[in-house]
């Protein structure tokens, strides 16, 4: 045992595969008919067909099943197997009717003595009966026929095809919608079983036709007929018969199968090619799985090449390389001045016109309206905490130009458009910490911006010109998590802590009469005695201005007047509005959960196809919608978006051009270099690791990256903005995230039960550009605008944060210490790294991102980005603490210093990353190959082989 | 081929296996050792094991894998069988302890002249290393020792038995949580494989101890070694050993090859074995299947008794009745006076004992405190509806002592305890329109309420003196899901009505100082002038009473004081109360949806299974209490759950027992019987197809039914009530699934990788009783219930509701509608009814619910019950419309009229629902058997055999 070892069917195939190879055979459809007794008349029923997988025809149900996993049994393979040896095999057979090749293989049956002569006709006759097919029939026409159908034999949902022996495909044929599902160099086999009453034995044929043929009705598309396989038996065995035929069925739409069949010369390479199929398949044992269950594809399939390989016939098949999106050189370390520019640019030019006509698809509308409602938030919500910062140097208006501007010019030139510029946290906090050094130093705050703007510009361009973007090598899985786990965490903290309001917790209904707010004359507020029962705070104004007061009717001013003209609110009521809080947060909360489940419905059972894909696709507009909707038919006056409506500076004595000289001492002009310098670190860090998380290998992008390109683009925008007094602007990480999951490519399915394949992302620039157009233009979108609610656009960013958390490692290993080991998911780390190293290093990266969260919560964030720094320092330590083995499963492999070591890293670390995408591959993917062995059921050949039980085992030939 | 048919296999195994089979095979546990290498030392690692499925070391993660389905290879499979023709074969050895056996083994080898004497030594030295196990180490440790454990080769999570000859169990073994999942009488099977140098040929023994021993260390688990497999081979063939050894694993865990392995002869009786499981292998074809997808176990695997019974062994095992909680009378039909009322007490009355004594358990806790939660809200609200419409004869108070008086009765004596009783809306209607009769023609309501309730009382007895409650065989799955249905929309459109509350939609902000709501004086309220712009509309009162009214302060009143004085509330503020509307909803549907989401988080990955099934059970429970504790914190003025504090009646005018004569006219005292014949279909229809429905197969009910027995008691109890003025009960259908629900019983999962099974209900009378004593002295509870806010307990209705339609089939079938054919589940009636049969079905039941729905929203809702009556004969009427084929799968069959045809439709009825009960079975569950067959892989016994492609097929032997 384990010894006896050499697979005689190897070398046949060997011989037969090995030739030259270069026409790849043709997809097979497979179609079983069976042979149907109705009374005396007989027809062939279709009862099964084969894509890639099986799908029945259920009887009763008068329908298809869901593809599965074809489930034989053994026994019916060695049946099959025998039923090749005994029966004919007719090989290249010259046929271009069904009857002609019905009298061919009749005469060679009679003449191989399988059959007699007498038998002839009675052969020909069934051989020649109709074909039945199944069809769908749409649901209005059952539902007419639904009366009369009651128990009636003939089944009016099936058609018969009645030109069996035209060679013209039929109008039966021609409709059928399953034509689609099939590829389109596809050829058929037949396979036709079916019990008779004049047979002593079983009649088989195998036959290849010499040239694929339409044979009339005999398939249920018009695909042509290159294989034919005809089991006919006595009765009584219809069950027997019907499991060879699925089992030849499965056998023809194997792929390696299939080439056998196409390539064979004699019965013997097709029963070789049999036992190599006997060699690979998977046994389930009987008592651990029900064979009644249908088992639905797998999601991805191995595919036939590694089998192949075993037959020496073509070497793995490289793995094509989406390296580019990798690296920022792309391998091609060129070691010139603005080196890795020019090989950004050289990689970006040959896409330039796909950079548009990509972007036209349905999904991009969905995308822009989604990324443009995110940019006018973050917009007007930077422009209002940036106008509180710098007394309205720059506000809203300013916010809404500058985000504009910058992210056209980005998306239209930089390395990777579908990175979206916004203001971020880090440079809001240095802008008011700037404005105040200037106030209390009497500096002018404009004019020294302008100065650190394009001092921090030449030092971004320096960063290009010497290629420092390639520090990213070192940013590994470690610190691009970390990095955008807090990021999301700041998104949906923000946005949960904008959905404060408050309550009016003390309401009693029974002293509604009590409560009330009123409008007091400034002279009468202050001697006022309070009558209510110590209900009555007083509010007062902190500025009273001065108007003409006297006159006045207070009681009927509103609020709004009431603070103009002096007045003080005095009551228990001011400060509330009823169910504001309340409404919000169900806005919020609903926007939130309604995008999610629309999300959801993607994948559920109800509807085509595409209905769910347009819905997932649109859900966060449909979400957006119906909350707006919701908010107006309740009429509530909730906080609505407002854009400004007139280009013009928020603060009234600032022009558009801010003048580099005159208002500061020239010192100031140098001096400015070192704030600048803290604001170039802060671009470039929030930059580039925005970049990588963009650029990650999961996302297969396609177009490679532009590191070096992105960093000179935002160089210069820096200094354009920093002369006409916007805000700065660097890769915004969550909805950059966003951006790429809204352009999210899957293949469609092709094959019945093959699941869709992740393609990539609808790499163009079109959607950025529109997105910061619109964002420009919506000043004059205003009137539209006011109808959204903010709580609706909060619940936007709250999906945004938790949507780019979805998919981090990190949150699955996170997860896992609230698992008990046996529940834990099957992740590959999980199977080569110990669980207790794999919880030492999430607990290292929850410590990192706390730590990290103190530091932005305190004034220390400035120098934020900095600790990114911080956590590439930390990862190097961790070589250390944890072997490469651990960390090449859960992390990557730094690279090393000294150039040869950076190669085996690199190389190590390709591989290894190769091996973390396919969490399915189990051992090293290229393991050596199994030495060749034979399998028992070969001595059927050999009759003469000595007795196994006696004899002992020799050595291996090898 | 599918001819030279006779399995050789089968005539051994029918020998070995056909003795006489009273003491059954223990269960074996398989554990596989392999050997390791480390330097010159060598020692046996645990690689996986099995007890029902397999279970492996993930090497690098250290850790178990999850249990899953062996995936084997053919090869193996073929290759074990050469190792057993090969390899010695030791069947029932004495051997007590390793070392013994060790030279056992070694001795016939060289007896055997497999190996040469010279390495008898070696191989001992091998067989005897110690073993070292998997053992899981708890996290505490794991982390304790991170910081030194890194890189170091020893491994600090396995432990090493050091007492590998010792005959006792060692501490490691006995402590070794894994026991528990191993049955109590099973022995162990070991396979050892393992790579020397100093082999040339493979060293095969199998060997049957005739006592199972413990052996030391051997086995992780203190379970004593009957089987022992070696595999010992030369190094470079590691793979192909360890593929051998999980084949016989995979084998000796195999029900049928573990009987043939314990009563095997000699080596052919256990190859006979391999070819039986051979021949009933499912195999995968390798193009459709990757075989390092690990397939989870399925939620149910086929019993080895259908192959054994292919070896004539044991009949196909009876399907063991829980038929007794089918129809009424268990299927004796005694005639006899009273006989069905016989027959239930006779059923009911073995299972006394246990009625209370399956009470005690966790999970019925929180079944009472959520049945009881559900109970008081029904008293509650009906008993303020009941008050309403009789002007209060009949109130909060009589509803509470009712409800709690008929339902402890009922759970007490009832024939099905797990009935919950209630008032329902029907009744509610009836005494509404009695009320209204009486007060027209000046009867006493009183009084001849009681007199209806006796003669309905009488008419009861005589239902079930003459066995009316058969008429329940007619009530099929098409009434009850119709019913059932129609009864949870009530509910949930109740519950989603009472959440109405108005919302000030004009509310605003600005405007906050014209909104008020003032009390004025009466005489005032006259002439007062609008002040506010048109905003302020005026409230008066309807029934200003004479108070002293002078010198009261007005403005200072609350709204109730106002309103007693007889002031006039003005303003817009008045009708409003802020924020009352939302809190509500978020209350009722935030209850909602954490009971959902708690009751999906017990299949959940998280927290141990233990803790999970807590939370699921108590979902409800700890709903409520969060969302009261928000209620609390947010501290509003929600309307809150207050139950009367005082045992009097709600009418002062009105004593606790009615008196039956005096009031009205002795005609009224006859006449009443007609009106209590309407009652008492009401009460008879609503009671028995409750019942039906809590006695549906699906529940495994195991104590059987008690229609007769339910009926006898809901009449008296209506007597009852009449006398103490009480309302009248029945079952609640929705209240009463919920109870099931609550109560239902899982199977704690056995082996690694099984499921846990739906074992039934905990049938007993505890919860019920508790629940209704809890509602009687609810009053004094008082305290406590007043901080639940109604919206919650509404929450917990529509939860009822939502879950009592969950697992319908109707609800199925109309999600069908929804789907395209192709992404329709895999019901079995789809595989066996046409699809347009199926819509035709659930459209007929969808216009009955439609007309049921607007009956019951009308006054003709009182002859609501009759309607059930009514959709008895629509389901009859659409025999003539299906057949009964496609019935039988989407309904039951109706039982005929004649004896004879009732008995055959009865046989057919069952066998139908047994069918539609396992949506797996695909066929008739009880096919004939198939003709045996012959493998071909036997001719490698036979070598003589003529070679099959030459010699013409012959004719089977049968």
């Amino acid at each position: 045992c384990v010894l006896n070892i050499s697979k005689g069917f190897l070398i046949r195939l060997r011989y037969i595969l090995g030739e030259d190879d270069d026409m790849p055979t043709p997809t097979l459809f497979t179609e079983m008919d069976t042979l149907q007794h109705d009374g005396d008349e007989m027809e062939w029923k279709e009862s099964a067909r084969w894509v890639k997988f099986e799908e029945k025809v259920e009887e009763g149900g008068e329908r298809w099943s869901k593809p599965h996993v074809s489930t034989l049994t053994l026994h019916s393979l060695f049946e099959l197997r025998t039923c090749i040896q005994t029966g004919s095999v007719l090989l290249d057979l010259e046929g271009y009717s069904l009857p002609q090749i019905v009298d061919d293989i009749v005469d060679r049956q009679v003449a191989d003595g399988l059959i007699g002569p007498e038998l002839r006709e009675k052969v020909s006759f069934v051989l020649l009966r109709k074909h039945r097919h199944q069809h769908k029939k749409p649901i209005h026409l059952s539902l007419a026929d639904m009366g009369k159908s009651n128990n009636s034999p003939t089944n009016p949902a099936q058609s018969r095809s009645m030109n069996d022996i035209s060679d013209k495909p039929s109008t039966d044929q021609m409709k059928n919608k399953f034509m689609k599902k099939i590829p389109r160099d596809a050829e058929a086999s037949n396979v036709l079983i079916g019990e008779v009453d004049f047979l002593d034995k079983p009649f088989v044929a195998f036959v290849r036709l010499a040239q694929a043929t339409t044979l009339g009705g005999l398939t249920e598309v018009p695909v042509p007929t290159r294989f034919l396989f005809v089991l006919l038996g006595p009765h009584g065995k219809g069950k027997s018969y019907n499991e060879i035929g699925r089992a030849i069925a499965t056998l023809m739409v194997d792929d390696l199968f299939s080439d056998v069949a196409y390539k064979a010369r004699d019965r013997d390479d097709l029963i070789a090619g049999i036992d190599e199929f006997l060699d690979e398949v998977i046994v389930l044992p009987p008592g651990e799985w029900d064979p009644k269950i249908r088992i639905e594809p797998p999601k991805k399939v191995p595919s036939a090449d590694m089998r192949k390989s075993v037959l020496n016939l073509n070497e793995l098949g490289q793995v094509n390389g989406t390296g580019t999106a990798g690296g920022p050189g792309g391998g091609e370390d060129e070691e010139m001045f603005c080196g890795g520019l020019w090989l950004d640019i050289k990689r970006k030019v040959p896409w330039i016109l796909s950079d548009f006509s990509q972007g036209f698809h349905i999904q991009s509308i969905s995308a822009v309206l989604f990324i443009y409602l995110g940019c006018i938030t973050n917009a007007i919500t930077f422009g209002g905490l940036l106008g509180d910062a710098t007394d309205n140097y720059q506000g809203v208006m300013e916010s809404f130009l500058g985000t504009a501007l910058a992210g056209t010019v980005f998306c239209l030139l930089g390395g990777q458009p579908l990175i979206i510029l916004s203001s971020t946290g880090p440079i809001l906090i240095f802008e008011k910490l700037l404005y105040e050094f200037c106030k209390s130093n009497t500096i002018d705050y404009m004019e020294l911006r302008l100065w650190i703007g394009l001092h921090s510009c030449l030092q971004c361009l320096i960063l290009v010109a010497t290629d420092a973007s390639y520090i990213i090598k070192y940013i590994t899985r470690f610190t691009e998590e970390g990095f955008s786990s807090l990021i999301s965490f700041i998104f949906i903290s923000d946005a949960i802590k904008k959905m404060y309001y408050p309550i009016n917790r003390v309401f009693k209904p029974d002293y509604v009469t009590t409560y009330r707010c009123e409008c007091i004359a400034p002279d009468q507020g202050d001697h006022l005695s309070v009558t209510g029962p110590t209900l009555l705070p007083r509010v007062y104004l902190p500025s009273p201005c001065t108007y003409n007061i006297t006159g006045l009717d207070w009681s009927q001013l509103s609020k709004k007047e009431c603070v103009k003209y002096g007045g003080a609110l005095l009551g228990n009521a001011c400060k509330y509005v009823p169910d504001l809080a309340l409404i919000s947060f169900i806005l919020f909360f609903g926007t939130y959960s309604m995008t999610v489940s629309l999300k959801k419905f993607k994948t559920s059972r109800y509807f085509p196809t595409k209905c769910r894909s347009l819905v997932g696709d649109f859900s966060i507009i449909i979400s957006i919608l119906v909350f707006c909707g919701i908010d107006y038919l309740l009429g509530l006056d909730t906080p609505k978006l407002h854009v400004p409506t007139e280009v013009k500076p928020t603060r009234p004595d600032r022009g558009w051009v801010v003048m580099p000289f005159g208002k500061n001492p020239w010192w100031v002009y140098v001096a400015s270099a070192v704030p600048a310098l803290l604001v170039t670190i802060l671009i470039f860090m929030d930059q580039q690791i925005s970049a990588v998380i963009v650029n990650r290998k999961e996302n297969k992008l396609k177009k490679g990256c532009g590191y070096h390109l992105d960093l000179f683009w935002v160089g210069i925008l820096m200094a354009v903005c920093s002369f006409l007094g916007l805000p700065w602007y660097v890769a915004a990480t969550v909805i950059s995230i966003a951006h790429i999951d809204s352009l999210k490519m899957e293949s469609e399915s092709s094959a019945p039960g093959e699941q869709p394949q992740f393609l990539g992302v609808r790499e163009q620039r079109l959607t950025g550009i529109l997105v910061f157009v619109l964002t420009g233009v919506s000043i004059f979108l205003a009137p539209v605008l006011q109808y959204i609610p903010m709580p609706v656009l909060y619940g936007v960013f709250l999906y945004m944060g938790v949507a780019s958390l979805a998919g981090i490692q990190f949150w699955e290993r996170i997860k896992l210490y609230l698992m008990p080991a046996k529940h834990q998911p099957d992740f590959s780390f999980l199977r080569h790294v110990p669980l207790r190293r794999v919880h030492l290093f999430t607990l290292v990266q929850i410590i990192c991102l706390a730590v990290l969260w103190t530091l932005k919560s305190t004034v220390a964030a400035i120098i934020f980005p900095v600790m990114i720094l911080g956590l590439m320092v930390v990862r190097k330590m961790m070589d250390l603490m944890f072997s490469q083995h651990d960390l090449a499963w859960l992390d990557d492999i730094l690279p090393e210093k000294d150039k040869k070591k950076e190669k085996d890293g690199k190389k190590k670390k390709d591989h290894k990353r190769t091996k973390a995408a396919e969490p399915e591959s189990d051992e090293e993917p290229k393991s050596p190959l199994p030495p060749p062995v034979k399998i028992p059921m070969d001595t059927i050949d050999l009759p003469s082989a000595p007795d196994p039980s006696v004899t002992p085992p020799t050595q291996p030939p090898v």
